[in-house]
């Protein structure tokens, strides 16, 4: 069942290790299949050289573990959550890529710089606020998903497909789990730049609304002209 | 038509992947053939991987598309108001090279800090102004490559073969498609060790005009003695 | 005698280069047969190319060596203390890995700002005091070993797998030699991150104790539930 | 003639781009045959992938070329300066590798903070005084040279194996030209740590006299412990 969608979430879970996203099993890629409700998840702790899609666990919206013999990413149920509250995304990526870990340790989002940001992200990419001890000690990962839904009240889910856990790493979203990973390699390297432009300038300018609109749009959306569409 | 430049201009752009200047497909090189008035450059959205000199496109200096069945990168107008306005180049290259991507998003030109610097830049690398909003929202790419012109009315463009694009990254160019990747090359790096440079010493002091002289004019002009020359 | 050790021993210091911890032969790895007293260490000055499982030394808790032709790693006094004085381990990993060298040479402990860090070490990475002029002239590598000990008066060795040597570099162990160089790849990672959250945010904020709880006791410990055990 | 000799200098030619201390052709090596008075060095602008010991260029102590068929390198002045002044070595190099090329540029020293420092080179790596315009517009190389000999009246060559020439970058050297590459390495590792340790710990401590002491002289010297010697 679902072998077109484990071998896709496999791929996408190798990926990162091939990006230099991950060491050891430091993160996972899920992928759903909206119509039967089921989600494909990376089985926790395996290394990536290891990875089959085989392995690869299925789960239901709620949970439970409808195919596998591995026990599902310890990170599932923030994955859930995001699948129940977004509906228009197809996969997610979560890691603790190394740029993208120090904007979430110092719990500030990563404000828009430059062009290469506003192609991929429509403005500051956010950060969730900490959660508190009782969300913590229960809970604790439904807990992350619903600090990131929250944060994200007023912010479509497309048009902003990362964010970042406060003392903690990203997640990064998009319409398939290869998507998801792509979002995250790029999460990576402008978090690289905006740290070491404040680095440079210590309060640098961030890009002016119609920059971030020009840049974003025309990647983006119907009126898009990069690329091959319509080719 | 144009088989030599179009595999000249196919290897430049691979060559960008393989110095580790771009992922996916962020950043191109075009090639000139002055007697015809022909721009071969690479296809919008292509991957690196995926590209063979069959791809490449041909355009006229007026933007005209002339053979290729792919759209042309997006920023084909700022290529072609470069090759109009600087008739000396025969290549030109664009990224978003990080460190070079930096000093654009901090809008601060790059200082000489040393001989590496001067070995091929003569004098500090220039930064275009910001462009105004009516100069984004309409013919943004050719507004790009007039902010460029404008900012090196007083510069000779083989004595410095890059700029950097306030709030976006870099453009570099050279005698041929070849050259203008070697520019972009060395360009980071020195972007790289003059970040560095200044967080070391805050404000580190700039090569004097005759340290600047000497390692410029032993590499370039007639009077050069590095390398083969007359050998 | 002990070929298992010697082969685990050799993989281990193998290890090192290929997660580019050590360059020339800056680095050991050792390991213990706890029933027989008897310690496997990389030889003094050997690169890690040429290194196999019969260059290997064995030495007794004492420091005598019992089997190989060649000089056992200057620094074996230091592994001997510390399998001397922390019953609980298994191998000892020492290296100059970049990032954790420049946290032992600003003295520094390093302070758990993340939940990666969290995820492995119970607590801020400590550093020993710096040794006396006596205590560097004499017995110098034992006296290192010394001074780590005594750091560790109040701390688990199992809960806290990594040291800072004051002015020199790291020191980490596990319960195999496999482990601890587990542990120093993962002490060179949140080293990185670390000096670069502090880059960004002067004094960032710690993780709490109850996240630090979560995310140590989550991966180590009878109520663990990350990976595949019991599977 | 000398094809020993030209096969260890093309190698550590070669080892410099295997050891990512260059792009293009910023690097050279050289070597001497003390008996013949007869130095090997790298022809000028000739890349690594091209080089074979063949077209080494065999020079005399006073620059004349005695073999080969290529220019050899703009910097052989400085080289002689070196042999003929610095009786005690065999082997020099040069590059404008990144980190120790910040230094050079920053026109400071390196200051010893740790032990990594103090097992290669015997105190802060000092930096030359920048030349004067005079010195710049003749013999450029040449002065260089004699740079680095004055700022070496009262420095050991062979405890101090390297130099940073302010505004432009290191020249490393050693018993052998391989050697003069080790040094290389590491100078550029030590560099990127103490530029970094500077980061975290705006002043940190420099080593004592003793460690300093302790760590050089268990590496070098008649009563160096460290390594096989003997065996």
């Amino acid at each position: 069942m679902h072998e077109e969608l484990k071998k896709l979430v496999c791929d996408a879970n190798i990926e990162l290790q091939k990006r230099n996203l991950v060491i050891y099993s430091w993160g996972n890629v899920s992928g759903i299949d909206r119509s039967a409700g089921i989600v494909a998840i990376k089985p926790s702790g395996v290394s990536y050289d290891q990875l089959t899609p085989d392995k690869i666990v299925l789960v239901d919206l709620a949970g439970k573990v409808v195919e596998g013999n591995l026990n599902p990413s310890s990170d599932t149920p923030t994955h859930l959550e995001l699948y129940r509250s977004f509906k228009s995304i197809g996969g997610i990526c979560h890691t603790h890529s190394t740029s993208a870990t120090i904007w979430s340790q110092a719990c500030r989002e990563i404000p828009c710089l430059g062009t290469t940001h506003a192609d991929y992200f429509y403005g500051p990419v956010p950060v969730t606020k900490s959660l508190t001890k009782k969300e913590i000690q229960s809970d604790y990962e439904l807990n992350t998903g619903k600090a990131i839904v929250k944060r994200f009240a007023k912010i479509d889910p497309l048009q902003m497909q990362a964010v970042l856990i406060a003392n903690h790493g990203p997640f990064t979203w998009g319409k398939s789990p290869a998507q998801a990973v792509e979002s995250m390699v790029v999460l990576e390297e402008i978090a690289t730049t905006a740290l070491r432009t404040i680095v440079l300038q210590h309060k640098p300018m961030k890009v002016s609304q119609y920059l971030l609109d020009k840049h974003f749009f025309r990647k983006h959306g119907k009126n898009a002209y990069y690329g091959q569409k319509g080719k």
